[in-house]
């Protein structure tokens, strides 16, 4: 579906021209977006035998990270572009990050999004003022209401990771936690579509072409539920989810999607490692940062999380910063609750 | 047990001459205390009809403000006087506030608790390495406990709120946020043993001492179910806690202790309002925060939260601060679930 990635002549030239974009893309949305707190604990730092911190995302515009990359995507539009909409489907974080940025901007959003979406979810969506076109709840659907959508309306599709803009939006999170931490040696992020990983990956890059002295690496996790991203890495041919992982999703829903192709080349590039999660570890290590830290985070950010406290990361990073990716959780159906 | 309060000269020149000792508190802990973020949200200022920052000492070491008035308190002993540790009853937030700052100050911390404590509470304090004296479940044998553990040891007592200096340090959290937001109209707390008001009142009135263009009011906000700092102000007489409100406790545990001597001297002196709330208001209102801004508070601190979301403050404050008093709760056990 429009998945279109760009000719590129080395992916060693690619990632260094999206990395040097870095800097104009936070300077453009730096007073859209919050600049969000790092939080640490000391005996977190006890648990996982490093100093890390937490730059959560969960208190950005609509409780995650993804409002980064929608509002550079919306901002970064033509104003003749811009005039017409925009458009995405989502039953997530995307869809109100869109809705949301739109909205600051002044312009039409429409969501596509599945009849039986949460009802929570269609109010937030409605309250930044989009239009919802509704459709059944299948992938087909989704992408042919969406197809119509945009031919009827003009709007400009706005995907949720295979989108440069949306990539380099991602990539302030880590840019800001940089800043604030330079002294960091490795930044975690879940894996899902891999807009958040890449993203990563150009900041730091953009770092270190600005501040010769780090040294600062980048690694995702992912739930070996759906581990399409480390299978990706290891076979060095973008995967999708095998049919027993759709079949039996991971709790982590917000990474239940297959890696996209842009996302994937500066991931291989920049021959970024996965490391993968068992579900159990998934939900304790979510209850734990819920008591540690009085945060409320998805089970989706606690991905990275697990692989710290299941201590599957390497002891040779002492500091490590983690993206804590959103807090959007149904308070009805907590997955201690439901296992 | 051990409440004495100073002797006046009157009420304007004590708090005058408290307020003046709330900068050099703070130089004195600013390096031990964590400077807590400050989070706001578009949608909560639209449900309030008022510009609100919320203050997150939930994100305070040992999660709680009582941190910031233990460890003044410690820090504030003679080195005689320190040598031969500090000791407390408590079953809340106070026992892991005092055992958390001994341990920093390198001496013996001796915790009076319930037999019947939450295990992961006495788990918390021995993790601190403070000695945990065990007694019965009630306030004789609490007493007791603690005045022979002070005689055995030497150990200097310090009260939870009724104590100069735990009001002092009570009083940086108000004082960092007014250094943040000099703009706010006022600052609501909620009051249980009045350390948190009582400080809160000094920090504005060393505030306005500094920097004449402030006019920051402060406000307490109380359970209707536990309205003792209510009747105190409307009486002017210092009133406990009624046998129905013992029996029929809040849900806002932290609040369930009848408002302190000293800090009703300081309460009163400043004509400061209280304003109370139903049982079922907390409980919205602590929800609406949790799914909100994705944080994590306790009932207690949902009490300002829910004045403001029943519009019982009165709407010529444009700017107000709550202070987010922690975030200590037992996940198995959210007042949604048992309501």
């Amino acid at each position: 579906m429009c998945k279109t990635v760009q000719t590129l002549q080395s992916p060693i030239q690619m990632i260094s021209h999206l990395s040097e974009q870095v800097i104009t893309t936070y300077e453009k949305i730096s007073n859209i977006v919050h600049h969000t707190p790092v939080l640490s604990s000391t005996e977190f730092n006890l648990a996982t035998g490093s100093n890390v911190w937490l730059k959560c995302e969960n208190f950005q515009k609509v409780g995650a990270f993804k409002f980064r990359g929608a509002c550079n995507a919306v901002f970064s539009l033509t104003e003749s572009k811009a005039a017409k909409g925009v458009a995405t489907h989502s039953s997530g974080n995307h869809g109100q990050a869109i809705a949301k940025a739109a909205n600051i901007k002044g312009i039409p959003a429409y969501i596509v999004m599945p009849k039986n979406a949460p009802k929570v979810k269609i109010e937030a969506v409605k309250g930044y003022g989009a239009n919802i076109i509704f459709c059944d709840s299948n992938q087909k659907a989704r992408e042919d209401t969406l197809a119509r959508v945009v031919d009827e309306t003009g709007a400009y599709f706005i995907h949720p990771y295979d989108n440069k803009e949306v990539i380099l939006g991602q990539a302030t999170a880590a840019w800001e936690l940089l800043h604030e931490h330079p002294h960091l040696d490795l930044i975690l992020t879940p894996v899902g579509g891999g807009g958040l990983l890449s993203g990563s990956i150009l900041a730091i890059d953009a770092f270190k072409s600005n501040r010769k002295n780090t040294n600062c690496h980048v690694m995702g996790t992912e739930p070996e539920q759906a581990n399409d991203a480390y299978r990706s890495v290891q076979t060095g041919i973008l995967q999708s989810l095998s049919p027993e992982q759709i079949n039996n999703p991971t709790i982590a829903d917000g990474l239940r999607t297959n890696l996209g192709e842009l996302p994937f080349s500066i991931i291989k590039a920049f021959k970024t490692d996965i490391v993968c999660v068992s579900e159990e570890s998934i939900i304790h290590a979510m209850r734990y940062i819920w008591e540690r830290f009085n945060i409320i985070i998805e089970a989706s950010c606690a991905v990275p999380i697990a692989a710290l406290l299941e201590k599957k990361i390497t002891p040779k990073y002492a500091n490590i910063g983690v993206i804590i990716t959103g807090g959007n959780v149904d308070l009805d159906a907590l997955p201690w609750n439901r296992h």
